[in-house]
């Protein structure tokens, strides 16, 4: 009987014990795994944003001068989306219709010099005007892509890491991040990220520059 | 030290049971509160929308002729952003750059048809350009505010009953649904969607002629 009783207890302890873990554990996953989903809109405020390129690249020299005149140590919607870019570590896929902004080139070029693999796809005809820096990227080295599918490759996201999302109506150019009113949404949402993935391998793909080629030389 | 054991096994029993009860409700609420993400592309296939409406309005005018050439029955991108949009019952705030479509100018009119109250905030160039859907939904009575205070007014979103959001690069212009490639993300997640209800609120105050016109009589 007192055995009996001693299992009993242990029985009820234990149990008690198990499930206040179980549930404990299973809170604790769903906090941690909280998706990121940031949205942020534009004309950003004016602010030098020298502090967010060396925040991430130490190394990577400083082009504010003493006299800079614009406001320092102030978080903008333009410093947010720098830090986004800046955060790749493996890869940046880039699909943009318009891409004349320096400060966005300098984060292109700083991950590169970092090592991300980069792989930008862009207009066939916006590639070609005056202030873009589609050019100045593929002097450097990056693997530029241009789509010739379509009236206009009017895409405007980035995919970070294979897992970060930056999408929406922001073109990378000076006007935008300046004078227009635009929003850039950010996510980490599987269900949004994998379909964007996704048609940028189907649009990288499709614009292989060999592939064009070959059917150039196809029998008709 | 028998009613100490049989308290003790009991105690047990009722946090097992509540702990497990617990766990079950939180699955069912994370499981049933699933949030819908929807992601399409653009161009769309060309095929009759026809369907897409009198399956939302019933009594709504078919304008499909016998002879109509487009493939039907077929599921699209755009098809599936006519849908959404259609889905609204109470509100449907639009804030887009152009708009010169004629089957989402048609959508917007359905819509109102049926009472739902509409908004519409554009760019002040844009709505004057020829093609142009703008007027026409100002003749017809809907509420709309052009944006002055911007190079452009460059947003493409609608929020459908305050839930929904549905935004991208796609401007409601033909040759972007049928001919540019172009993305539309749908969700309902709240961290997303709220900014998008706030700024839209900000913008649509900002933009009232009646703020303009006071401004204007006021001392400088």
């Amino acid at each position: 009987m007192m055995l009996w009783t001693v299992k009993a207890v242990g029985l009820g302890v234990v149990a008690l014990a198990l499930s206040l873990e179980l549930l404990a554990w299973f809170l604790r996953r769903h906090r941690s795994g909280r998706t990121l989903n940031e949205v942020l809109f534009f004309p950003s405020e004016l602010a030098c944003v020298e502090q967010v390129f060396n925040t991430s690249s130490p190394h990577f020299p400083s082009s504010c001068s003493p006299s800079c005149p614009l406001p320092h140590g102030v978080e903008t919607s333009f410093s947010r989306l720098l830090r986004r870019i800046l955060s790749a570590t493996s890869s940046l896929d880039l699909c943009v219709f318009s891409f004349s902004n320096m400060d966005l080139r300098r984060a292109v070029l700083a991950l590169q010099s970092k090592g991300v693999t980069i792989r930008v796809l862009t207009d066939k005809e916006y590639a070609a005007i005056t202030g873009s820096q589609i050019g100045v990227l593929r002097k450097a080295g990056i693997c530029v892509r241009c789509d010739t599918a379509s009236v206009y490759m009017h895409h405007k996201f980035a995919v970070v890491d294979s897992r970060l999302l930056i999408t929406g109506s922001l073109n990378w150019t000076l006007t935008a991040v300046q004078s227009n009113k635009e929003n850039i949404l950010i996510t980490e949402e599987p269900e949004l990220v994998q379909p964007f993935i996704q048609e940028f391998h189907r649009l990288w793909v499709d614009n292989d520059p060999a592939r064009h080629r070959y059917r150039a030389s196809e029998p008709r």
